[in-house]
């Protein structure tokens, strides 16, 4: 079954599935996005997700271009014509097209709307979280609105590839007072060694994961200390636990950092419940009917 | 006559000329660009712009798409079929097209090329040229890698928006000790009140523009003094004159910053020398034969 993209209105197959070239995410990366969970047939987190689009699209003057409700119905029809069960939602909304220049084009100019969608194997995430993952750590490089989801991804594909070429499945970003903001696509959270679950403030620093949001419901829930702050990277190292939030990672426990065992180099307690509540926390809607049905 | 692009090996009317959706350049900024003069039916600095080009790619460790020769070609023939005499052509190479993943793609994925063009009008560039431009200045919020030329441009988009805003022509980007980098799109440059001729030394802090190249040999021609080194933006609003530099706008007198008068609020005499005698500082290659032909 080919995988199937929305694009302006229409439905085709990925691979005839294309935008001009003058669009601005391509010239300029003049665009937001977000990446969603499909699990089980169900659109894991959709409000939220929403929300935080429409804050982006606000922060960069870009106009909504559909009603959240229009966008449900698309995500939902994208997933369903790809035939994804287990797997991921990508939506993508940029400035439009419109000969090249760096200011904003006129007001007349349309969004332009793109969402694919693509299975994740739930054995090979599975497999992973129970291993744990390797992160390194690099200087924060990026530009100082890391808070809004924009596709201006270039410093987080370059930390990401650093990370994998040093044999590593995430970077770590650490700002120049040696504190972790977040990592290339993740939020980094540690577990201190009087069992205090700590995760940066979502200040300009860092981008307000969603899934962060979930682990801090979760945490709360399990009456887990908690603290909203930065940690140092020898913070982390003597932690006694650490691990990753994503939507396509949800809670995934991290073993070693720049080549050091944290612990004995297996995920930990703490890390093995969030993840294993997450699905309490989250918030869930059908894939299959109206997104007014059934939320949670 | 419509205008036509160069899209992975094919010519198209640019409203046919399409990218997949899933192209690095889309999804990630995952690619860089050039953009060079047609002046004339002459390509202007074509050797230049294609060595930072293969500086850009090696940067990124993207691959090379063809030979210069080969890009040379295609170039000439998007100018050719877009029927552009004065005017731009935009070069875009990215990482290719792929599943969306940070990290790079396997090696077999082939870089994606686009190529395209349109007209400037030269009077209305020459009108402005006369008149001299508004430039605000902004904090430089950029990322740390701004000496290569990425797609990553969204800092740069709402920078020079800011300055549209503001009824000026360009942002000054102000690093955080008060010394101007570069302008949105630009190079900056002042001239002191003894004459002598600054702009930034291109380190990581700027991109080191082609034109500020022609503009160091044109002021070194005419035996100005010539400083390359930073400036504050309390010394720019004191200098006798200051100007900006791109391949689209050439020398680009700037008559107010933030608001001030700079000197008595008109172009000034080292700045039109400087444009006046640009051409004979640039190298100029035919469109319309091989580009062995004639350079300079």
């Amino acid at each position: 079954m080919p995988r199937v993209a929305y694009v302006n209105g229409r439905y085709l197959p990925l691979r005839d599935a294309a935008v001009n070239v003058e669009d601005r995410g391509y010239q300029f990366a003049d665009g937001v996005y977000e990446v969603c969970e499909v699990k089980g047939g169900r659109l894991i987190d959709e409000r939220r997700h929403m929300a935080r689009l429409d804050r982006s699209l606000a922060q960069l003057r870009i106009r909504a271009p559909m009603t959240r409700t229009a966008l449900g119905v698309v995500m939902r029809e994208t997933v369903r014509l790809s035939r994804i069960d287990e797997g991921i939602i990508y939506l993508q909304v940029t400035r439009g097209v419109a000969r090249r220049d760096h200011g904003f084009p006129s007001a007349e100019v349309a969004p332009s709307v793109v969402v694919t969608a693509h299975a994740i194997d739930p054995a090979r995430r599975a497999k992973r979280a129970e291993e744990g993952v390797a992160v390194i750590t690099l200087p924060d490089n990026r530009w100082d609105r890391v808070d809004i989801k924009t596709v201006a991804l270039l410093p987080n594909v370059l930390a990401r590839q650093a990370a994998i070429d040093a044999g590593a499945y995430e970077a770590w970003f650490v700002d120049d007072d040696g504190f972790v903001t977040e990592g290339s696509a993740t939020n980094a959270w540690i577990v201190t060694g009087e069992g205090t679950l700590v995760t940066r403030a979502a200040d300009r620093g860092i981008l307000r994961g969603i899934s962060r949001g979930v682990v801090m419901e979760a945490g709360a829930a399990q009456r887990v200390r908690f603290e909203e702050r930065r940690f140092s990277v020898a913070e982390a190292l003597a932690a006694r636990e650490a691990f990753l939030t994503a939507a396509t990672a949800l809670v995934l426990p991290v073993v070693t950092i720049d080549g050091n065992r944290l612990g004995d180099g297996k995920p930990g307690p703490v890390t093995r419940a969030l993840r294993g509540q997450y699905y309490d926390h989250a918030e869930t809607a059908p894939i299959r009917s109206s997104p007014e049905d059934g939320t949670k």
